[in-house]
């Protein structure tokens, strides 16, 4: 199937890790060692191969593989510490031999976070991943042994949100917002895939060097699941693989201080239906959390959209909640530097720390692994009787289940196997939901290539 | 004449100095002052406004005074030091009210600069300037002060020429040499205005960051008469204003380790002809010198045209000197890195500088300020019956003339009352250039907006 | 019984941690102020007294706590962290009302490693003790919790053994060593105590400064038995404080790449007698390790006599393992560098790290800890009959008990209540202990202050 | 004359520049040479070699050309700047065959002194040393040539000034001070000698390590006539060398922040009379500047003397301006950090710089060198018909004569071929002089070695 003298170029290599792998327990280099030949094998193979194939312009989870039959990553043990070996790698990933070190960063943030999701979070009985301290407890330990948390840096993270498979206004638009954003001194954080997540970085990066910020952050946060679609950019100097969506949620929602929303899919709704879900519950009522939506004149019509399908959803409740900015980059800066002021004056007076946001109550329904079978997917609860967050947090699945059958690579199969999702509930609902998907479809927004079959049914739709 | 309801937003400010300027004596201190209210007070405000107006599209050099008719600066004494205060600046080099610091950077250098040329290199005995080292100390002295020499660097610096007026292939494929330079951990020196001088710097900045090249060195090098036309881009982290364009371009030959050209107007011929009239002095025979001409396969014609008229003036002796490459950015930087490789071992041999090139030989015809009126222009010796680089220096003298009726204040000046340039000499030579102007018309490279009207005539082309 | 009219000066104040224990966990920060309330609020306010009196003359463990005996310490919980609350504590760490930083740092570590001593090694099932690869596993996680180990950093950590009760030429002595080793660019880990212990780091900080060598590693391990009786000196620069003297020992032998023995007491002997034992241990016979025991003119019987005993106890094969330098700093230096490079060429040569002594086997008799109770004491196998590492193992153990008996709290209280230790073996080896422990007492090496009465009695002595 | 056989160890060696001698024009490359083969050669070697033998218990001047007769520095020119070739220079520079980094960046301080000294300050028209202003302007170049002084930093540097021959109690203290100092964040200048010269730094040492202060500056300020009697302590890690006393009096006043005086002979008397002559100049009369004498419990009477001797010269008016504080090292270590504060205060109110104190008035009569021949010294007015300050000029240069007389070679021979040289004044002034002389002989306080032969006579004393 492979035609070989199709395939692309490869290449060897050994590479020393970068800090923070660098003083180990023997134990540990004997683990991280074993996460490359045993259980995690394939999983740490295809996280690898999206870190080194990044820059490339599909989202089809498998494609990489395809592409690179024979590249194979071990992790090699040595009494002083451990290297990676690479085998027939993508030759992109380097430069006249010599890999991108930005790149090879990210290669030892893989190994790291898959060795930590394996044997701490899952292979100890360190967490209780039954309660919602527990599950916090887990995303707090993880991030902190990816030392992304800073103490004594003031609120300067700006979460970004949007879809990976965005058009080229929207882009560019995206990169001029982290362009203002950069001027006014914030760090970025993404899901460090392309279109809105990439964006922003580059803008921001070239904002940081005109104000000489010489330690900017750019924090990529992403999961073994979406990981192979949506390839980290190595401008990120900080990845950090969570072990699941829920986990991945949660960390963007602790650590960021404020979020901004840009085009997107199904995956985008699934995080703004997450965030304002949390925001609804009556605990966080009083938290400070900006939130604006936003994008370039052409796409004004994607956020009315949006904005009926909550107030539909959510009720006018949902509505203080976030701001639409339509075409305005520069505002959308000064009013996430404006927002950002009342979180930092808020954890001061609460004693909160900076790093990271213990005072959002976080009920267990959101933080649940949900696996999206068809079973699952027929059985959630898209019923207005309920409180709002509830509903926010079904529908959260619905769309969360809609992503793996798109791009990830097991929901796609039980696509392939059982056919088409059935999503149903409140009449208006479905209408409501059916409109919003169908209008994500026209506008390519659920995939980047080619014609797009969809993986659900909205039943009344 | 000025509509103020047109004009656009300003700001006043006061600014406080960065590294550079910060231990001053009072005798400094005053000189500086003084040369904010005295006979450089023109000078400086030209030159100031330039730098705020970092990413105006227009290169008309009195574009900028008429939009901003009411900007002033002054350099205000403090026995503890220097402040600038800038009256009616424009409001784009501002964010939420405080200025971009790359640009409250590059404005300390304007001063420094203005007042150590006043002073230091026309105002004091302390440099011959009838002689060649003379000059080349004036050369030195002026970028020392600047501190942009650093020693125990390896060599590292690709200038890179081309046009400030190209078209957007041309420019995207700069960024792209830029980029791959940067992934190669090479720094980028211009002429720090738009087109090509600035998108290298962009490329260079998105591969540091990949790199984790945490102290690149994006270096503008400029003169008074032709920064109003080329404002320099905030990404410049080390600016220097030298004097006049002939100690510009030494400044770029003493600096850089290897230079790269991009398709441009008669300002690039004037630098291509420049270098390769010393690189054709038989002293420097033996000197390793990179020198790489590119761009993109749809500028491939315009490279050809300038071989031609190489080969044609300088003889088949100039073309081992430099390389055509077109459309492979990553060949170009790989080429540029073994040549700098060569250079650093030739330095190594003969125990010459990292930081300046002193076996560099510059005849004093190359140094001398050359000032374009009419009978100097008619004076040129544009005959093949001399060294050819003696031919090589005055058709760089050519080409120079025609800049400065094109873009510099003065030379439009003296076109607009004595009407064009008249340009003789051989006939094939004047036919080669005639016909290579008309393409740089043609292909609009003369002037970024509206009609070209030529400021030369060249007889017999 | 406390006059406070004679009491000394004290002075409140609340401290913000330094780097180390900045991004805590809500549940840490639970742990943490526990610490300072619960089962652990006895052992930290010792030891917290113990950094506070740095300097104190006297190592009698409960004479701090008479001199301030309202002193309390309390962590206190904040959700951004936690800040350190100290009442009635010793003025002396105090300058103009604000605490000496290096105190302040030797604070946090104390609550640092208490609390992770209590929670970690002991609190939870992480370490299997009863292991040697336990026991190493909870030793290196302790120092690396401490932040103590770093990689890359070429060998050149010494440690300095020797008594805290020496007289001013050894202690001089030690300073001009100390010195030596500054010099050639080495760091300096000792007990950090006062004597043998202070000396070195002094003159290695002169040192340090003439060699511009600014970030130098000045680090002190201690346990809580010995805090009290050897306050860390404040050049301290990375304290650490393990959970018992095996543990203390364990920690030098592992991060220490030589070591240097100055004259001291039975401290001392115990720490020779340690080392030895393992360097003679058949899996260690190929294992580089400097040794030097040096002092000056003045103390050279002190290692003739030393000398006669390891010859007599452990043989013939123990003295390749060591050297005595009488009188030679730069001699001593030398010789230690020497050694260093030796150790280092065996590490690259075994891919073993730089940071942790992974290769030096050490048997659990090495590791368990010792509880000199009576009958413990009197149960020492001290018999030729054995290999020499085992013998070896307990004369260690009987110098240990013989230390607690002088100057651990609750040695002191056992030998108050019950008489002094019985020690009994072989007629020879107890003839030459007691002549030893004879000199020492002598030599005024058993206590600083006061008439020293004997806590121990050597049978056949 | 010299014994091969007892003369000292020495070494060859090559030694690359350190920072500040890097980025060299080839004229100063050449003018560096040239300083080290032509008119400066003997001046060099001399510093030279003052630097190279720190450490040295001997003030004769002649002492150390006499050990190493053979001793020889040469700067080589290379085009990439520059090396010092060092030829049977004292072994005790070296560890192990290598410079102590200290020593190393002092000889290039020496090197680069001497050769700014010569070609900036006395062979070209840069300054006027005519004028006030002109001598003040040298200074400063000198100073900032040096890199001595940084802006944006707070006011922190203490001048500490006292005999380089002290007893072993008043070395003690001046360690105990500067270690109060040092607790305090204060930095350290000295002139650079032993004894008060050297105690301060070392005790601040100490300090700073323990308040983790790591870039403190220890400042050492010296001049050709002194420098072979006063050898550079290698923990200066700025050493400058002014031409001349009266200059390195100059920089003493115009950098330091405050001053304290320990107990010392002739130059000690020469520096208080310099400082106080200033303080009661009209001019100076407003401004805070912080002067401190100071001694242990047994050298109260010296400081009584001196308060004495001052009041009967420069009359009740100077009192304000000192405060003898004697044997409470906190107390002065305090009493100096609120001077400071007021002297900070006052700069920022009058806008001052922090580095350089533009504002003290200084005569020309306390500029102008002193040539201490016996004319000058016989012509000095030392009556009390005149200004204070006036009287105060005279009266240090009365003392200046005799350290010239006690320790520098020119005046060490001047006194050989002339006899004493002989002072004459008002009667009363001179008895408390001669008292006061006699005081410093019979406490040694006049020369380190041998007894004492006086190089004055005091008429009417």
């Amino acid at each position: 199937m492979n035609d070989p003298l199709s395939l692309p170029a490869t290449a060897n290599a050994r590479i020393s890790p970068r800090g923070g792998l660098d003083v180990l327990s023997r134990d540990e280099v004997a683990r991280l060692r074993d996460a490359s030949t045993g259980g995690q094998r394939d999983l740490l193979r295809r996280c690898a191969l999206a870190v080194l194939t990044t820059g490339s312009e599909s989202d089809d989870p498998r494609a990489a593989a395809q592409r690179y039959p024979d590249f194979d990553i071990e992790v090699q043990q040595q009494d002083r510490g451990i290297k990676i070996e690479l085998r027939n790698a993508p030759a992109t990933a380097f430069v006249d031999g010599e890999i991108i070190r930005g790149i090879a960063e990210n290669l030892f943030a893989v190994v790291r976070d898959i060795a930590y999701n394996a044997n701490e979070v899952h292979g100890s009985a360190k967490f209780d991943l039954d309660t919602s301290a527990g599950m916090t407890s887990a995303v707090f330990e993880i991030l902190r042994n990816a030392r992304v948390m800073k103490s004594y840096q003031d609120p300067s993270l700006v979460v970004c949100w949007g879809g990976h498979s965005i058009n080229r206004e929207e882009y560019l638009y995206t990169k001029k917002v982290g362009y203002e954003l950069g001027l006014r001194g914030l760090d970025i954080c993404t899901g460090c895939g392309p279109g809105a997540m990439k964006g922003p970085m580059k803008g921001a990066t070239i904002a940081h060097a005109k104000q000489r910020h010489w330690k900017p952050r750019y924090i990529g946060i992403t999961e073994p699941g979406i990981i192979a679609a949506e390839s980290p950019n190595p401008i990120v100097n900080h990845l950090v693989i969570m072990p699941d969506i829920e986990k991945r949620l949660e960390a963007f929602v602790r650590l960021g201080h404020g979020i901004i929303v840009f085009p997107g899919g199904v995956g985008t709704a699934e995080e703004i239906l997450y965030l304002l879900g949390l925001l609804l519950h009556p605990d966080n009522a009083e938290l400070p959390f900006p939130l604006i939506l936003t994008g370039p004149r052409e796409s004004a019509a994607y956020f009315e959209q949006i904005d009926q399908f909550l107030r539909l959803t959510l009720g006018e409740a949902a509505t203080p909640r976030y701001r639409i900015i339509v075409d305005d980059p520069a505002e959308v800066a000064q009013a996430m530097r404006q927002g950002i002021k009342r979180v930092r004056e808020h954890r001061l007076k609460e004693q909160d720390a900076f790093f990271f946001n213990w005072s959002l109550h976080l009920p267990l329904e959101f933080q649940r692994p949900f696996a999206p079978t068809h079973a699952a997917m027929a059985g959630l609860n898209l019923h207005r009787d309920q409180p709002a967050h509830l509903l926010a947090a079904d529908l959260r699945r619905a769309f969360s289940g809609i992503v793996a059958g798109n791009v990830k690579e097991e929901g796609m199969r039980e696509i392939e196997r059982h056919g088409p999702f059935v999503i149903d509930g409140d009449r208006d609902i479905m209408r409501a939901l059916d409109a919003l998907l169908n209008a994500f479809v026209e506008q390519r927004r659920m995939k980047i290539n080619g014609t797009y079959k969809p993986c659900y049914r909205v039943l009344g739709g």
